[in-house]
């Protein structure tokens, strides 16, 4: 074991602060990563603070992972000492279940182990990206392409990316397609910009006219103020697919409605309190289809990786010092970051 | 036009009763049936008393008809003199939108021509089953190849059939595949019997222990209660499909949890008022869908009936005279009719 210093949640009220951890020295399979970047995600702050009633502490939160390997075990043939890697929400799974099989580990039957706040069936605690190195069975290390220079950037393709890739592949999204992203934020940019590279017509959902600007420059073709009725109504019944990428409570119907004919609104964010129900009518009289998506499989997430390096893809984001997460996440719940906080894990050792 | 006797609500509270309507004379593309057998479905009910808020009066039910051809017009080649046909929910569309195209007559952008209750935009009001003869434009009259006797039981196949047959169709299922069917009412035990005859292993989900007996009789596999938690746990993750006809209020959860990954729950009932709001974890963690559908297309319906005629299905009935439906409708509230009831339309002109 080598202690690794880090940086943690003790309980739900306490601001994260800085603390010793222990990892495993790197074994036959493992590679070992010193941490470079570490985008923050929601998930990192409901876990901090025992939203999800689920959390295990002391909580290292951090699953959007850039470092470069330091360390490789005997067995290891994909990465070698000074490669660059990343490692997403994910560490391991049973690797024998039909979800293992078909390279979707995320719906791993045993249940996966998350990258933090350790494994879903049993286990010790896991220990997330805010945090010097990290140590992982090789696969489920991605291997990352992009410039040197673009780290910081690439690292909330480990989570917001994949979460957005995944879906509009799964729906088969394509070139001239119509697509909807309802939401702005650390997904929803992601969602915008990637279904765009797919060749996309893009239309962009959000509440804030402010973001018009934004969504336009990373590749929307159109943005739709979701409260103006008048411009949802024109565009009803016309979208292939809707990624729906807003967490938080809001009437589904006005999105069904834009659907065509056997096409999904697919929901990647879980709200704390239930959406209203969707009515049922919406989806009868023109067999649409109400989905959700979780993550992606460690294949597709390299997959998409590859797709965003070839596309020139990476997160907008706001570099932070370590320090500064119990600030960041305040400004995450006013949706006040444009539009991933990504920490500077060179800063970890600093200002404490 | 010709005097034709039916029945009819003249408001939302009165009993219905006789009634002359007046019918077209056939139309060149037009088919004259002599009404047989009108199954009584729920929607009949539902707009004889205005309960959706839309009815036009006088109003005359009835949308699963089976009857004699008594006139062609000159370009009618599907049908002759004598013939046994059948008409559904729809007796028109606009014939040149996307769906009537793809032969999904029933999700017509500009609205299908329901068989009672007029044209979803403008027109004249339609009247239904409930009567003693009707015209219906060719293209949307089918063949029925049941045997003789079996004519009364076929009526119910008409809208009951083709609402399930539908669904389990488009969604694909086959024949070793684990489908559910939630309900054993009309709609309900139309899917038991058809998904079964696909070759399903269909498992029957009621509240009602009493119904086991006949859902093994129609060909459920397995029946499950749905109120007992134990029962419903063992089946969890484990359905290809499934086939929700209850209409009434009530948690979706329980069902969803049953499907495998990347499988659908299609609803074709819609509640008074809303069900719960379907937990959106339960779609995210397994990529799971919920559905709706609405009936069938013509093409489909016809596809349903050689099906059903082939297999040797009909729909358990209860046949009435036609003074008796303002008490059929009463025991329909209670769920007390095995399976359909079905209107003798020998009985019209009796007993008033
Ligand atoms: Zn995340
Ligand atoms: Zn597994
Ligand atoms: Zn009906
Ligand atoms: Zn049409």
């Amino acid at each position: 074991m080598t202690a690794t210093l880090a940086y943690a949640a003790q309980d739900a009220i306490t601001a994260l602060g800085p603390m010793n951890i222990e990892r495993r020295e790197p074994g036959p399979d493992d590679v070992q990563i010193e941490i470079l970047y570490c985008g923050v995600c929601h998930s990192d702050l409901h876990t901090a603070r025992n939203e999800w009633k689920n959390t295990i502490y002391p909580s290292v939160p951090g699953h959007e992972i850039v470092g470069r390997v330091s360390a490789v075990g005997a067995d290891v043939t994909r990465f070698k000492v000074g490669d660059i890697a990343g490692v997403g929400c994910m560490v391991d799974s049973c690797q024998h279940c039909a979800s293992c099989a078909d390279d979707l580990e995320q719906y791993c039957d045993n249940g996966f182990t998350g990258t933090y706040n350790g494994p879903a069936f049993g286990g010790d605690n896991t220990y997330g990206g805010y945090s010097s190195r990290i140590v992982v069975r090789q696969k489920f290390v991605l291997k990352i392409t992009h410039d040197l220079d673009q780290l910081a950037a690439v690292s909330p393709l480990l989570c917001a990316g994949i979460t957005t890739y995944s879906p509009l592949r799964q729906w088969g999204v394509q070139k001239g397609q119509k697509v909807g992203i309802v939401g702005l934020g650390g997904l929803g940019h992601m969602g915008v910009k990637i279904a765009a590279a797919m060749g996309a017509h893009v239309v962009l959902f959000t509440t804030s006219a402010g973001k018009a600007e934004d969504a336009k420059r990373m590749g929307a073709a159109e943005v739709v103020i979701s409260k103006d009725a008048q411009a949802m109504a024109a565009h009803q019944g016309s979208f292939d697919f809707i990624l729906n990428t807003v967490a938080a409570q809001h009437n589904l119907d006005p999105f069904i409605a834009l659907l065509k004919r056997d096409c999904t609104m697919t929901l990647v964010g879980a709200p704390e309190h239930a959406h209203p129900s969707p009515s049922v009518f919406g989806l009868i009289f023109k067999r649409r289809r109400l989905g959700g998506s979780l993550i992606g499989g460690i294949r597709e997430t390299q997959e998409m990786l590859d797709f965003c390096a070839e596309h020139g893809i990476v997160s907008d984001i706001e570099m932070i010092a370590m320090k500064d997460i119990n600030a960041a996440y305040e400004r995450m719940l006013k949706s006040d970051v444009k539009y991933r906080f990504v920490i500077d894990m060179a800063t970890l050792g600093a200002g404490q």
